[in-house]
């Protein structure tokens, strides 16, 4: 089924709705809590939001009780405004002076980690020939500062003489704790920017935010270009320890890429990059050190150790960002083991550190990580799900980007979605999931993903997709788009051998699922909320994960859509200092599994890989 | 009249010592406290001390008191032992586990700043896979760090994976506070040297100490290469001002010698370079901060002030220091004005801001520096001396090196000493002032420093040096060597021209000691003691100093030269912490005082140019 994207404002988080529901609906959805004092009934008005993007005619109901210059403002309320479009909102209720953000259940205050203060410097006098640093030290002494905890870099102070006396006097002091990172001629501090980064294995996202007010003022994004010396983190950290200069190809590629996106984010905003002072970094462990220059290796290789997941914090200049040279970069810290940075900010969106109900926590990108508990206890784990669900080793696969059939209807024929229209030209993962699951529930397919011949196949519904079944290259293959309708002239098909890099990456996650469960001593039933991350995550069709088995089956109506959490948990350790050092937590307090040494893991896993519920 | 050259380990504090001194006397005008129970009468045998070089044939007193054993070794009594070599001398009483440096009157605890650490750190496991970076954090916490407060550059993490296995997790963390600034495979704790250096206007010189003993390991020194682009400090601040990137020239320029000084020390006591983990920078303001590469521009106008003049620390790789990486730079703090962290130095190894008495401590180098006061009070100024005393704009003038007459006596007829012996081929500052005042004691010029024609000169003694008055390129002179004597065929004299240069030069001094005095209302009688610091300081000829009214005249017999205590406040402040802590209280407490801008200063600064005790 198809959806729509819904951006709130400020803080720029965004969900997938479902044609239909109202605003309320899909604030209810994205867990942004907010008072319906009628109970959404439409009766009073105090659930006004304001359409930035995508406003529709007013209601009935809206005209009766809104006012006509609030009506042509694109005032409308959250319990009657239906989604039929793509729409950005404004929650006035939630930006108090523009300084919150809205994420998850919770709202969180923006408490940047870096200062701009404006220091009125005194002049030298003969008579009290104070040197310039200690002028200014005593300036931010008024501001609260201990002048004798400051630190001030050496590059600092070879600019301070000339930047006094052209500002005359009058100077911006960039801070981030006690150290005074900036000098800038005259008044800056109504600007200061950031960008929060989430990088993928296959691909990189950055936003760029207004760090005041949290606005979001652009979202840039694409191909992590390390995909040329690997698809997956195993063949990248293979690539780092092997290759000459392995590791400083794969850390050169990814810092041009985050310049690259830097530069994208600031032009596109009609900004200045020079105005960004906060880089926050989300990745995965393998990411994560390939972005800061250190090897990988020791991950994958038992007992699996990264060498570093605590947060770090360094100068841009130090990380070569080119951003401000007075500002920071936040990276957010790591669980253990494959469980990275991305997994703790994708908690620190979710909030399961304060979640009194157990919720199972899922993020399937080329990799899938899984966490489940509840404020009282976390456990994660790292599924190498592969990169089937991003279309690699999948015959007519592909990403999820224009041309990719992402959704898959087996109705009195078979229907599909196309990203972007037109003709496709190959299937992402959330349409081959669909395509599975679909086979399945027509009997096409039996519980070992073996795709029957046709005279094996006992529901008669499958009758109408006879002419899909064909053989290709000697094995059995399902049609879903013949030659003259694709957009290359092939034919865009799943075969046997699709199925069963389906069956592997499925297993994988389901497994590790099972041991989460094992280990908590937690039943299906117990779960209160599936929270599905990540691209596929977000776009797939839950029914087909439940019944394919990816996700228990008895959690169907338990699934949720969080968007790209990892991003927007990125966004929060940008935001908030308060947030970042609650990653810390996150991760300190989140338990690992380690799949690999799990008892008898390996019979879990071959278990999962087939179908259960189906013959 | 001739001096020794004395060297006290450890430490290597180096004092000039009259023929025929003891030991004992020697360390009392060095300031340095010794228990002589019994009055220094060769009776307790309580003050033996080693000869390290320069030992004699041990006298009767010795001979009776100490052992064979003990005399073959070269132990000597301190009051028995007279000097008539250079010597070097280790100082058993004061080396209480080697752990404490001999200088001025106190002797201070070596507190190095950085600490090297052997840390056992756990190595990982499967069901605790703690980061490289946490389980050497665990490992410090057992050592008393807060884990929580360690902060880590991403290049070391960079390099800690490899080094954790290849030294079996086994290393040695280098610390400077809470900041871990280098791992190093296995133990490498025994090993931590560091590099004194004092740099000034005309000379750089550095002292390779041990850190953990604080005993010297070498000297190094060589002209500052930046005099090529002018030879005083205006000329430099104005070359780094007006010539296309002179800044940057002088810089590069300073920092090359000291990594060439810091490559020959090494070499020299056949030690790494990258075992010297600590640099220690004395220098006057403007040397000051074109080490640092900041522009001294405004430290030549009005009002004077310098960039920055607080203590400064940076890491090694940020100076661009050619140390151990894990290295830090401790530059002292400067006063204020042109009164520099050489002058902060000086008074840190006079320890003038511990004195009951009121001294007067003055560092004559290409800039003499003035300081005057005791524990209660100080104040500082700067005398623009120019570099008349380092022979620059004497027609013979040249620097102390091999070939300078240093000193000149008006015996019977006239003689000289020779730096290294053989003939002359110029004069350094100390000739000039003894043939200054031997001239102004035989009548030959008069008190407006006028070389008076022969018949107009009244002294009878004066009659010995006819042969010397001469007229040179139409004005009166006095030849000291006549170019059959000298090295290079040319006569070697002292013009009328070269007095009025002197008369400018000792005139600023003067003045600038005359202002203090005012300042603080102190009567030279009032002074106890009269610390010469620097090069020329410690050459001079006290006599000539006060004939000359270079020093008042009632101070003579209240000279002490205390060696280039600038160099040993530098080795202070690299050995000790809490030393260096204590050189910011100095320059924080020391006033100072602009002598430009003193009421008056120009008819006090003329009066003092004359030889005011003679007709």
């Amino acid at each position: 089924m198809r959806s729509y994207k819904v951006i709130f404002q400020p803080g720029g988080l965004e969900v997938k709705v479902q044609p239909g529901n109202t605003i309320m609906e899909a604030l209810e959805s994205a867990g942004i809590s907010a008072d319906f004092p009628c109970g959404g009934r439409g009766k009073c008005g105090k659930c006004r939001v304001k359409i930035l993007a995508g406003a529709e005619e007013p209601t009935a109901i809206e005209r009766d009780i809104l006012e006509a210059q609030e009506l042509a403002e694109g005032i409308r309320l959250a319990c009657s405004t239906r989604i039929n479009r793509d729409m950005t909102v404004q929650l006035p209720n939630y930006t108090h002076q523009h300084n919150i953000l809205t994420s998850g259940k919770k709202i969180f205050q923006i408490e940047p980690h870096l200062k701009k203060i404006l220091v009125e410097v005194k002049k030298p006098l003969l008579d009290k020939q104070y040197s310039d640093w200690r002028r200014l030290k005593d300036s931010l002494e008024q501001h609260g500062y201990n002048g004798d905890a400051l630190e001030v870099p050496v590059s600092l102070v070879r600019r301070l003489p000339e930047t006094l006396r052209k500002a005359n006097h009058r100077i911006t002091a960039v801070m981030c704790g006690s150290q005074i990172t900036g000098i800038e001629e005259q008044d800056t501090t109504g600007t200061m920017l950031g960008m929060a980064f989430d990088i993928g294995t296959t691909t990189i996202v950055g936003y760029l935010l207004d760090l005041y007010s949290g606005q979001e003022l652009g979202v840039v994004s694409m191909l992590n270009p390390q995909t040329r010396f690997g698809a997956d983190v195993i063949s990248r950290i293979a690539f780092a320890n092997q290759e000459e200069d392995g590791l400083a190809k794969l850390h050169a590629a990814v810092l041009e890429a985050i310049n690259k996106l830097i530069r994208e984010a600031a032009d596109q905003a009609g900004v200045d990059k020079r105005d960004i002072y906060g880089v926050s970094i989300a990745a995965n462990t393998c990411m994560h050190h390939l972005f800061l220059g250190v090897s990988p290796r020791y991950i994958a290789v038992a007992p699996y150790v990264s060498a570093v997941s605590e947060p770090l914090v360094a100068s841009a200049a130090e990380l070569k960002i080119d951003i401000n040279q007075a500002g920071k970069i936040f990276v957010l810290p790591n669980i253990a083991g494959f469980v990275g940075a991305d997994t703790t900010a994708v908690l620190l969106a979710t909030e399961l550190d304060r979640s009194e109900e157990v919720k199972l926590v899922i993020d399937i990108g080329t990799n899938g990580e899984i966490v489940l508990g509840s404020r009282d206890r976390m456990v994660a784990c790292s599924a190498a799900a592969g990169p089937a669900f991003e279309g690699a080793r999948i015959s007519s696969g592909m990403r999820g980007a224009a041309g990719a059939i992402d959704h898959v209807y087996f109705r009195d024929r078979l229907e599909y979605s196309v990203i972007g229209g037109g003709s496709p030209l190959g299937i992402c993962g959330s349409a081959l999931l669909d395509t599975v699951a679909g086979l399945l529930e027509l009997g096409i397919i039996n519980k070992r993903g073996r795709i029957l011949p046709f005279e094996q196949i006992t529901n008669t519904k499958a009758h109408a997709y006879k002419d899909h079944l064909l053989e290709h290259k000697g094995e059995p293959a399902f049609l879903l788009a013949d030659a003259g309708k694709t957009g290359h002239g092939r034919p865009v098909m799943i075969t046997q051998n699709d199925i069963r890099e389906f069956q592997l990456a499925k297993g994988a996650m389901a497994a590790g699922v099972k041991v989460l469960m094992e280990t908590c001593g937690i039943k299906a039933g117990d779960i209160k909320e599936v929270l599905l991350a990540g691209a596929f995550g977000n776009y797939l069709t839950p029914h087909s994960a439940c019944v394919t088995g990816l996700i228990p089956l008895e959690l169907e109506s338990k699934i949720k859509m969080v968007g790209n959490a990892a991003g927007t948990g990125s966004k929060q350790a940008l935001l908030s200092s308060r947030e970042y050092r609650r990653a810390a937590e996150i991760a300190g307090f989140a338990e690992f599994v380690e799949l690999g040494s799990y008892p008898k893991f390996n019979s879990i896993f071959a278990e999962c890989t087939y179908f259960k519920q189906f013959h």
